[in-house]
């Protein structure tokens, strides 16, 4: 018995070591690249695909800014942060998403981004307490479905249908990706993601090459590059929207001057004003592993970030193990 | 950057498909061996470590019978399957520990297992809408705990001390493990598990062997071969109390006539009554790769096992794609 799938070349990248051994291991892969596509540093191979699931939000939120529709509801920029976010569910979330829902003429029963409980614990247990099952505004994909909805809206789209992936703003959306990426539109995978509206996969270089982009605004024509910075601005001045309290999202974007923002299956995007972006998948989809990996790839960036290594306890308040970078 | 921690060989064992790709992928490590230490099957490098964390209790449950506790306190074999548990704290797994705490005259106060919430989800959230926070007892290690105090009391050691280290009856889980597993003493490597006993770490050729000897009895010197048979009938005869409601060890017991019993950090151990043990590691930790794995491993070993390929569903319940093994 020997698995061989023709997988992409990954390679160790965070472990976590308990007494005298490495108990687990996670590998990975990673591109750094500038807006022109060069790529500076990676782990493993660069042109193999991966699916940006949440970490392609701030992409998703493109046309929210683009078609004018930010502008003609007067959007907030915590509001566009939200409609980047992967978020708690704090009580700063579901405001700011149900703000945007009402500026649109909309009302929470229009959402489609299905229903799971809070990721923030205290809130997940607040709802568990009060009998309450969750609603689709606990999601935390709220905020992108919140802000597509106000795009079909200002456009004159279908909002009953807004997460067919042949619904036009599923398509502009699917261009916009291809553009700032620099890929052809053929080459960007769809499926679909938990949320029920299309994933997107592309080369770890194409992704890291459009955060380069996306956060410089470099390489894009006038118009892009515009929307491109007020989304990018916005997540940047608000890292609580984009995900909240206890989140690694949110920790870094406070410490540094970096755009960032995770996606499931352990995706991490990073975009630096400096001139350069970062994609990192870990091959086994486990969140532990980013941050670690992600702290010890920053750091070689020259970004001042904090320890890469971190304690794992036990029950008892006793530390049992590290979880640490392998790169 | 590239990650080289000179880590054992493994390979490829379970995979998340999305749309047309495989989105993350398992790597792990497997061996199947006879009671004489023979390897079967293997996967990856079969004498390299690994920690076997809760997937050692039944070999931490031997003194329990081996000391006479068992007999002494009229412990029934439901009880004796709690011992080698990692329940979900269910009502039938609360009653079994607190019987035993019972039986040797302790109560609740003597559990030091660390509290945790029930792994079983609808017993946790019972837990938070009541307001309450979870006891040791609600610890999925909680009927370890007791087994273990019940031969503290049997055997007149000090009942406060038994999760240390060099406590006579951890001395005493120590040399068995190691005598049931073909090894030296000082072979077996002891580090903290999060509960707070010894977590014990060993080739995963020795423990598949152990496994083997476990379930058959063969090479064990007599009194060895009554404990263990005990343990293992009462675990086969008591799958729900070795996990629960959805567990998969439950699942496997109830379907087949194997000995089954899974650990943190994504390890499986199973015996086979027609001669054979295997130890399952996944290299990154996660849970979601074991059953796939599993399932085909034990179809290679003649095992009649359901369908390995299972569904994911997204938050609409529509399938966003499919956890497969790959070997």
């Amino acid at each position: 018995m020997r698995g061989d799938a023709g997988l992409p070349e990954d390679a160790p990248i965070s472990a976590v070591r308990r007494g005298a051994l490495v108990e687990s291991v996670h590998r990975g892969r990673l591109a750094v690249c500038d807006p022109d596509g060069e790529v500076l540093e990676s782990v493993g191979d660069p042109e193999a695909y991966i699916y940006a699931r949440s970490a392609a939000k701030p992409f998703q939120a493109l046309p929210l800014v683009l078609s004018g529709a930010a502008d003609a509801f007067g959007l907030t920029d915590r509001e566009l942060a939200v409609a980047c976010a992967s978020h708690n569910a704090e009580e700063p979330h579901l405001a700011a998403v149900r703000s945007i829902l009402e500026k649109a003429d909309l009302t929470e029963d229009d959402l489609q981004s299905g229903a799971h409980l809070p990721l923030y614990e205290p809130e997940a247990d607040n709802l568990v307490r009060g009998g309450e099952g969750p609603r689709p505004i606990h999601s935390n994909c709220s905020g992108k479905h919140a802000g597509m909805l106000a795009v079909c809206v200002h456009e004159g789209y279908e909002t009953a249908t807004y997460r067919d992936p042949d619904h036009p703003l599923q398509h502009r959306i699917l261009d916009l990706i291809a553009e700032v990426c620099g890929l052809r539109e053929d080459k960007v995978l769809v499926a679909g993601d938990n949320c029920g509206v299309p994933a997107f996969a592309l080369p770890l270089r194409s992704f890291a090459t459009g955060l380069a982009r996306l956060t410089t605004g470099d390489v894009l024509p006038d118009e892009l590059e515009g929307a491109a910075n007020r989304i990018g601005e916005a997540m940047r001045e608000h890292p609580f929207m984009v995900a909240g309290t206890g989140r690694f999202d949110t920790e870094l974007m406070d410490s540094t001057d970096l755009l960032v923002k995770g996606g499931a299956e352990a995706v991490l995007a990073v975009g630096s004003p400096e001139g350069w972006g970062m994609a990192l998948k870990i091959s086994d989809g486990s969140d532990r592993a980013v941050r670690p990996a992600a702290l010890a790839a920053l750091g070689t960036m020259g970004v001042e970030v904090p320890e890469a290594v971190s304690s794992m306890r036990g029950l008892h308040g006793e530390t049992v193990g590290e979880i640490e970078p392998l790169i």
